[in-house]
């Protein structure tokens, strides 16, 4: 089975960058950790305290009473106990550390919402991990590890945050996150509006979920970015995987394939090919993902709308099959090699590290089934269905678990969910994972707001001299939102006193 | 330590009646059941059959995949695929049909709004065993009893009916129930708004919780009860327990004690007495959380406003010793023997079955820790503080675990729940759970209804006769809300199509 249908396509999306370790930026001075946002302009410096809260490893079951330590980032420089709020990013499948360094529009908003910013990490990631280096050993330890089990996470920390930190008690708290993360945020104030007085999703495909989208919304999305990127641009890497194929079947298709793309571990087997092709899909639906109008380095180093880069090298369709494959070795190149420091490209390494990948592995065998498919016609890919039965067969190989396909729905509501209050949804048309979001209003608090120059939650990024007209409006109605949600807060604060 | 403070109160009042077996009204007619409510007038016949559904044991985690059936009951006589609506009874600590059969209101409104009556049993009650008679062995299989678990079951439940029963997808469905039910139907409503359309959470006390009420509100109702039942009537009660110590000090004090309340099995040990003392302290409980305007057989066989009943016989506080436990004994023997068929008072019975009371005293011990206290000024108990410790430690060693006593208010949001919607709480101001329920309106659309001449959910009963005008009036706002909700939900219906 291949293995595009299953977890590269979430790994590599929604953990993006989770195989880049910390910056090495990250200083530690006693318990104050500084780091500068190299793409936020003019730079940030952040600047934030490292803690941990006792969990409970099960909040819903009282047969083991063992806990855990959660970490969390606080930066309070700009926070005001007077009128202030807290701002709380609903950590999502990796190190907290990289999300917060991530997440610059927090750090941009912070003065003018005298927020306290709290960044917590997500069970099972970073180093939050409920049995310690035990925790992914079988589906026993894996137990925990759900969405339900996190946004507790949240609710206890909060509580907790109000407690202790004199001030913070009759403060509005505002959850925001991205990808997954958006996803938590969304369902924090769903199911815990009293904890938090609104939320920004930013990129959440909560409908990503059952059939409530179509499963090839995603991979169209990405074949729109490559055609609108260059001319004929989606047509030669749609031509690829049948020139991939031709080589192959020849006698010495595998090592001219192997030398061709300058893959670090030359392919051996036929069935090699299905890795290739899925590596080199998965490069695609990450470039599309981080297609950003400037130089960044979220999954990779890459230039500035990189899609339109790669696109350069794939102008023309008609070309020989080796032709071809030589101009999909120069676009992958911008992917992989964009510093110019790699002397093969590694197949085994997309943007995933082991831990995200992990975690997320089990995830997506459990709650999170998000269905994809392709049909190479609407999409610039090889025809794949999606097939229930046999990504329950490799969860129960995989992990000893079977996926619950309608859970999600039944817990989170699906589409119905306008009953809701407070919740932003952005989403940039650009990014393959706007399919399975919300993105249009669906009641005067339940607001979508769309970003048509914007990937991957391009509105958390910090603010950049090259961002769109469009990412600096969307930004500008968050904020105004999320004053409205502060002010509030307070007049029903006061109305109580 | 007293049992007082501890499961007994809860039992008595949260589980009323799960001591009485079914009713032999019911009978079997294939699937077909039949009973009569005897204090309904005129008489509904209750038809309904009897259903099982697959649940998962465990919603909130994947390691075990094992099921049980959960029962439930369908009555659909007066329901119409056209414009008809389904009200959903979120099942508490006992035997669903016995619910069922003393839920008189559902039936009396079912044809008014073209209603199927559902009933959903909670898991670890009645027949809706996670673990057949292994259930309550130990903390291991007890694990999966909570108000989480089982409002997952009913969210799997309505997902369930809507798609096998046509007709029944786009319907509103309304969640009802009473004391623990109650609290259930507002939770669901607030967890799972995009399952039921609003709910009558019915004597509902979801604020007896952590410190959101005073511990001693629930005992000064009960006494407030017995001071306005009859004069003097509470103070006999309090001076009643002096009297028994003084009395048990004698040599000849327990035989004489047993004698006189006609006890069953004799009292034998000085620390009887407690055990004596509270037993009679829960039968005026009940009696207060029974005290209806008719004759009625909820918790046992009772006249109609059986404290004031109670009362006649405890009007001298000023006598001997002997003649106020006399006295004492006339007034039991009322809750205990209005049938006149005891041939002596039994202490192990009050009002519970062995069922109810285990399921029931794990939740007690874990999620629903309620805090009780007396201080015998304010109340005519014997004076009680609350001690979160000891009752802990009691916990671990009934059933090797330990109550976490603010999870339900992070759970469930306190008394901060003014962002959700269309919820009724009616509390009768007669019932001792009013005090740590929603007595006043929270917004237009979480309103309380208030019964002066209420018990505990009196409006869930069938009409009678004998009903005070003001639980007539409440019956009748809460159709017209209910109305409100089902034509709310049409409306939106339309718009979306």
């Amino acid at each position: 089975m291949g293995r595009r249908t299953f977890l590269p396509l979430l790994l590599a999306l929604l953990t993006p960058g989770a195989a880049i370790p910390v910056p090495p930026a990250v200083r530690a001075l006693n318990n104050l950790h500084l780091s500068t946002s190299s793409t936020s302009h003019p730079a940030i410096v952040m600047e934030y305290s490292i803690h941990y809260i006792q969990q409970k490893v099960d909040h819903f079951g009282f047969n083991t009473d063992k806990t855990f330590n959660q970490r969390y980032l606080i930066a309070d420089k700009h926070w005001k106990k007077d009128g202030g709020s807290i701002l709380f990013y609903t950590g999502n499948e990796g190190d907290i550390i990289w999300f917060c360094n991530n997440t610059g529009f927090m750090w941009d908003v912070a003065e003018e919402l005298k927020a306290m910013l709290v960044f917590a990490e997500h069970r099972y990631y970073g180093k939050s991990l409920p049995f310690g280096s035990s925790s992914f050993k079988d589906s026993r330890h894996l137990n925990f590890l759900t969405s339900e089990q996190a946004l507790a996470d949240f609710a206890e920390l909060i509580t907790h945050l109000r407690k202790t930190i004199p001030g913070a008690k009759n403060q509005p708290v505002i959850a925001l996150g991205g990808s997954y993360g958006g996803m938590l945020a969304a369902w924090f104030r769903m199911k815990f509006p009293h904890m938090v007085a609104g939320a920004l999703a930013a990129s959440a495909p909560i409908w990503q979920f059952d059939n409530i989208v179509p499963c090839g919304v995603f991979m169209e999305i990405v074949t729109t970015d490559y055609r609108k990127s260059g001319p004929n641009c989606s047509e030669c890497i749609r031509r690829s995987w049948d020139a991939i194929n031709r080589i192959a079947e020849n006698g010495t298709g595998l090592p001219w394939l192997s030398e061709t793309l300058h893959l670090c571990t030359p392919l051996k087997h036929t069935q090699d090919i299905q890795n290739l092709k899925d590596w080199i899909s998965e490069t695609w639906i990450n470039l599309a993902v981080v297609d950003y109008p400037y130089e960044s380095n979220f999954l990779q180093p890459l230039p500035a709308w990189p899609v339109k880069v790669v696109c350069q090298y794939l102008k023309d369709p008609s070309v020989s099959d080796p032709q071809l494959l030589q101009n999909i070795f120069q676009a992958l190149n911008i992917y992989y090699n964009y510093t110019g420091q790699a002397r093969c490209l590694n197949m085994s390494e997309t943007s995933t590290s082991s831990l995200g990948s992990l975690g997320w592995s089990y995830q997506a065998c459990t709650e999170m089934v998000m269905p994809f498919c392709t049909n190479g016609i609407d999409d610039m890919f090889e025809p794949h269905s999606w097939d229930l039965e046999e990504f329950s067969d490799y969860c129960f190989r995989q992990w000893g678990v079977r996926p619950r396909p309608s859970w999600i729905t039944t817990l989170y509501g699906g589409k119905n969910i306008s009953s809701h209050t407070n919740i932003i949804f952005s989403n940039g048309d650009l990014d393959p994972w706007s399919g399975g979001g919300v993105t249009k209003d669906i009641t005067d608090t339940l607001v979508a707001i769309t970003i048509p120059e914007g990937a991957h939650h391009l509105d958390l990024r910090a603010n950049n001299a090259f961002d769109p007209t469009t990412v600096v409006l969307a930004r500008s109605m968050e904020v105004r939102y999320m004053k409205q949600w502060i002010k509030d807060f307070y007049a029903n604060l006061r109305k109580k006193h």
